[in-house]
């Protein structure tokens, strides 16, 4: 079996490009006695790996040049010598861009077959499901009848956040960019509004869709959205940071106008990060599975066919360019 | 009796000028039913009051032109149409910048005579006091062993915040301006270390005097030295936004360049205005009161001398001039 990896081949300044990777190819590992060898079938992409791409101080080391580019996937057992998996187990894993690795059995987390499709594993049952439920609930507070903004709304996280804040009865109003995005916010996911960024009216156009101020900010974008958002947060509303997009390519940081606002209107404003809620991922399972199995929960994936196609993907993501969950099919 | 009063003039752009200010001459007013005729002993100067000076939104209504510039005093009943309040009788009031006032008994708190100076009701036994106590007790929920940054360290609310901190067995490290006042917060309040804003490596002696990190921040100044801060703030920090003085003067708000850090380390931030635990001054005042008494709480106060020194005395204390807490004598 012939394994194909991304590393990374040098730390992007400002804009990711395709450059910054190289593709290897090998023969695939073997597993060692403990380890489990698996066959990916789904690469998550998501915006935290650019801050893995950098020498910058962040939640965790970063990736270092010749290194596979990190990342989270679904795949199948292929051998095992791990007493606990048996070849065809579905499995979630931290295998990165590649489409075979060995992984020791404490590593990697099975899942079941049948309840919902595989790759929902990365996306509203993974990571960014996950961090929907815990950002929202835990640090967002919503109440009912609060107004509930939520910056790129169309994607893994905001989507989840949006729809979790419509069950919850809040006013739900996405931030997306573009017509096609805000339709499919408010058509096909619920939310009350969606605003679109790139008309040139953020503030203006945010305010009319938030007619009674802003009590709950999800933050996946920060920059010139937070900034209008921060303009129209009511007194004791919160700010969720979950994401600072616009910030990622940036070589000089975004300078941010309006910190009097948490002052003025004495907000709460914390930053997350998923895995500090771990030992209560089963709660969220079960949470959004039902939220699913009732159809109350939408979700949308976009889907890049082939190892290959994997830096572009991830490009595209930090460019706004994908609607809904960025995948990546390997098999 | 005649009374002087300052009222607002102008609003000002940037920095308070005496300009602002307008003092007017006018017989005291008579008590009507129900209400207490005040001569006012000493005023309160506090960084809130630039706030108030302008029409942009704030926690409250700010002052008109035409009236009285707000502020809080401790006086003498001189006269009293509610029974509850007799002649001689000390009092906190809202009064703001007068010598002689009428309020109802209900806007009047008593004060004990004898326990400690009257005008410690307007310090570390007032609004600045409570502010450090709740600030950081409620907000910043520092624990022993950690480190507490607290900028304006001399002043009425940075004094009290370090002492406290270092009574919770904290590592308590000021920024002030000038080897005076830094002098002052190490050797006099006993904190383990005061950083000279004005020597113009705020950063890096701050780093050097926090080898562990910052884990509490009181954030009175905000602006570069948020900035600053902000690089050196431990994973799940808390920064209590109890003031942002270097904005107020301010025509364009500062941009911060730092926010990113709010992410990456979970930090929690959130905004105060003391008012919010207004039914817990009693637990505060009876900490505080026991620190005074036995003397593990110091206090400076920085006096100016007649009503005409007012607005002299705020301009002062706007560009960091004062040296302890900022009063007028009136009488």
């Amino acid at each position: 079996m012939k394994n194909k990896a991304w590393t990374l081949a040098s730390f992007p300044t400002g804009w990711v490009s395709e450059e910054n990777f190289r593709l290897v190819e090998a023969a695939a590992p073997q597993p060692k006695e403990g380890e489990v060898l698996v066959k990916n079938l789904w690469l998550s992409l998501d915006p935290y790996m650019r801050g893995r791409m950098s020498e910058q101080k962040s939640y965790v080391k970063g990736v270092e040049i010749g290194e596979i580019m990190t990342g989270q996937t679904v795949g199948e057992v292929v051998e095992s010598k791990d007493p606990a998996f048996r070849p065809g187990e579905k499995v979630l894993t931290g295998l990165g861009w590649q489409l075979y690795g060995c992984a020791k059995g404490a590593e990697l987390n099975k899942l079941p077959e049948g309840r919902a499709p595989l790759s929902y594993y990365l996306g509203c049952l993974g990571m960014p499901g996950m961090t929907a439920y815990f950002g929202l609930n835990e640090i967002g507070q919503p109440k009912k009848g609060e107004t509930v903004v939520v910056s790129a709304a169309s994607g893994a996280v905001g989507s989840v956040v949006g729809q979790l804040a419509k069950i919850a009865g809040c006013r739900a109003v996405g931030i997306a960019g573009g017509k096609a995005k805000c339709d499919y916010v408010v058509k096909e996911l619920g939310f009350d509004a969606c605003v679109d960024y790139k008309a040139g009216n953020l503030y203006r156009d945010l305010k009319a869709a938030c007619p009674k101020g802003v009590d709950v900010d999800f933050e996946n974008v920060g920059g010139e959205t937070l900034d209008a958002v921060l303009r129209l947060m009511n007194p004791f509303s919160r700010i969720v940071v979950c994401g600072l997009i616009s910030d990622y390519n940036a070589t000089e940081p975004y300078a941010l106008k309006t910190f009097r606002s948490i002052l003025v209107n004495r907000i709460k404003v914390q930053g997350m990060i998923v895995f500090d809620w771990k030992d209560r991922y089963g709660e969220a399972l079960k949470a959004l599975g039902g939220h699913l199995a009732t159809g109350r929960l939408k979700y949308r994936e976009s889907v890049l066919e082939g190892i290959e196609s994997a830096p572009r993907g991830l490009i595209g993501l930090l460019k706004g360019e994908n609607f809904g969950k960025q995948l990546v099919k390997l098999a």
